[in-house]
């Protein structure tokens, strides 16, 4: 059952749960062809480390290497969702309780984009099955974009606040040090881009896609600028707004509820972190002249996003249930929001291992507030989440996701820094 | 006349002169039709500011700024040249000395790259003519990179050896310091590349390209490390190999006479240090290829090359007569060396103010030494090559040419450093 939660999302979305209802199941063993295909299909994922049990008892585990977790299929329905919408139907019945992972979660994500990246490495007919079953992002138009960022950041603030850090930062943390706190981690990934920005007392920054407003405020308040910052997520502009008043910091930080294509102005510098995945290749183009149109000569431009090696659509289930619209970039695909016009690279940084770290202590932390979780949605947005989660920290981990920040400026721009040692002498 | 110099390269093909002989030349004063084209010519080019006179006299400035230097064409033939040749034509005539110009040459050059800047930004059709007159670069085959190379490489070591510095470094410097000397500087740049790779001692470094054999030696000599240096120059191989003997490192560093495409073994580190230039767009996948055979599982790849911000060819006058074959990429284009081998990019950092401020020291030492240059080779050439580095300051101060360091790993491979701070602390 769905219950009620803060910002009126219909959880259904996010679980799959009550949009396609399976029939009643059929508890006759496991057929022939049904233990066959499974075999072929196993295989076409390159045997990943995993035992697969059907409900009749039946189980099959890979020949070439010891299983660490059990997957239980319990329903004949949940595998015919698998054979035919794979990742989705995968996280579907995942979400739904009718497929169980005996084991570390966590384990078990490893393992399959493990043997997903050692397929996407040897390429081949394996390979192009797997693009078939991708699935297309929605589209990021004006009226899109909206519909695609209600689904996952209206989720409710009172949600995310039960296991993100205390100034809601939903983007990768920066440990310079792997021992420091999520908090601290927060607190330095806002100085590492302030930093690379080059910010100084009176600057006017430019925001896009600026979430809870964490690091307008950061900028607002430790660097002396003034912040116009962009967001089309009704409940985040809501709080940011007031989080700025209690803070008085409303003079200097400017939360606008609009698209970031309608930026106005000008600035020294343009931030943008963690909105180019929801941006939409196709858009770029469009990005890179919202830029171009409000950058002062001398000013700096950063975006922050989760990125790939190799060009690759967001997986089918976080695309359809998570994320609508998402995709993450190559940098040749980023390319194109600098190119056309004329923009010089600074600096790339390349922060994977960061993302899996700050997605283990989220992980952490939403464990922790399982109970609260269930209590706000239901028992299957908590697994369908754990899910979304625990393969993310798979993703970084084997590198099937990277997390780019690139710094540019104009291509005729003479008052560029000669070194990076700015960012790293403050320390 | 050309003189002997030492290492048996024509000149005449550096400097254009006796190739295609000019007649005797005709002092009738200029047409209305000459006039005419010669107006239109500068202002294709964006009415660099400049004043333009002819053999007669006559002359033309810009109407909406102050020249700043005078371009003097003395010969008819000459404009003749400039008008079907452009590039070429200018540069030929130049070294020849038959176009002359009074005051600064580099206010000369740089006025003219702001020009072609401004409209390359503005695109259109005079963009589109300049991409025209472009030259496309000779080929890069095996055979066709050893001409290219032996062109400009094997001009004799004793020539590069009046000018560089100590260590033959002829590649960008690094200038944490813009005040430090051209040694300095160089000795920095051994040093950032390095880190940047993270030697320690027993590792395998593969070299692609390695000049004179500097970097190799540094990095044996100050990290440890056991180098093996592939270069097709005969001279400066031969210098690196003499080199490495007298410092007593012929243990630690080998210099392969031969192209980086038959590169062998397993390395912690691969290096290429301005050769991307003379590789070719298309032998990129090739070298991403020798690369991913070469490189252990956990090894560090970087690539120092000049670049740009938007495709476009070498000047053709550079490509004809000072580096055949050579032709600088852009971010987008060098991803065909990491992108097909799952490479992760690290780290993407631009040095273009470097290499201008490289260039100046270069260019300082060259008018220095420029009675033993003409005396090795010819006039002709001290033009040429003068022109050459004052050309190149030019593109760089005004961001026609970039200079990139990116470094990357193998995707799978989550040894790679959490931060770049390691680069920076040892100062």
């Amino acid at each position: 059952m769905t219950k009620n939660n803060t910002a009126s999302i219909d959880v259904s979305q996010v679980t799959g749960l009550g949009q396609d209802r399976v029939s009643a199941d059929v508890s006759s063993p496991s057929t022939a062809v049904e233990r066959r295909v499974l075999a072929k299909m196993l295989k076409s994922f390159g045997e990943p480390a995993i035992r697969v049990r059907l409900w009749d008892g039946y189980d099959i585990a890979p020949t070439s290497k010891p299983a660490l977790v059990t997957v239980n299929i319990t329903t004949r329905s949940s595998l015919k969702k698998l054979f035919i919408q794979q990742g989705v139907g995968f996280g579907d019945e995942y979400a739904a309780g009718r497929i169980i992972v005996d084991g570390d979660l966590l384990d078990f994500v490893v393992a399959m984009s493990e043997s997903r990246m050692d397929i996407e490495e040897k390429g081949g007919i394996a390979e192009a099955m797997m693009k078939v079953a991708q699935r297309r992002p929605r589209v990021n138009t004006l009226e899109g974009s909206k519909a695609n960022i209600h689904h996952h950041y209206d989720l409710g603030n009172s949600f995310y606040r039960l296991w993100l850090d205390e100034k809601m930062q939903y983007t990768c943390a920066y440990f310079p040090d792997q021992t420091i706190s999520l908090e601290q981690a927060q607190h330095a990934k806002l100085d590492h881009v302030c930093r690379k920005l080059q910010l100084k007392p009176g600057d006017r920054v430019a925001e896009a896609g600026c979430g809870w407003g964490g690091l307008a405020r950061h900028m607002a308040q430790h660097y002396g600028v003034k912040v116009r910052a962009y967001n089309i997520s009704h409940e985040q502009v809501a709080f940011a707004r007031e989080q700025a008043e209690r803070e008085g910091l409303s003079d200097s930080v400017e939360y606008v509820l609009d698209d970031y294509r309608n930026l106005d102005g000008k600035f020294d510098a343009f931030v943008s972190v963690g909105m180019l995945e929801h941006v939409g290749t196709k858009n770029y183009c469009e990005l890179g002249g919202v830029i171009n149109r409000c950058l002062s000569d001398s000013g700096r431009a950063l975006i922050h996003t989760i990125g790939r090696n190799q060009p690759r659509l967001m997986s089918a289930w976080i695309e359809k249930r998570i994320f609508p619209g998402a995709y993450p970039p190559t940098l040749r695909e980023m390319m194109d929001i600098v190119e056309p016009y004329n923009f010089s690279i600074l600096d790339v940084e390349n922060l994977r291992l960061h993302y899996a770290k700050t997605l283990e202590h989220w992980l952490d932390r939403f464990d922790k507030q399982e109970t609260a979780v269930a209590e706000m949605f239901d028992d299957a947005f908590v697994r369908a989440w754990r899910l979304y989660l625990s393969g993310s920290i798979a993703a970084f981990l084997t590198s099937s996701l990277q997390l780019f920040q690139m710094v540019f400026a104009r291509g005729r721009d003479n008052t560029v820094p000669w070194s990076r040692e700015h960012i790293y002498s403050a320390n």
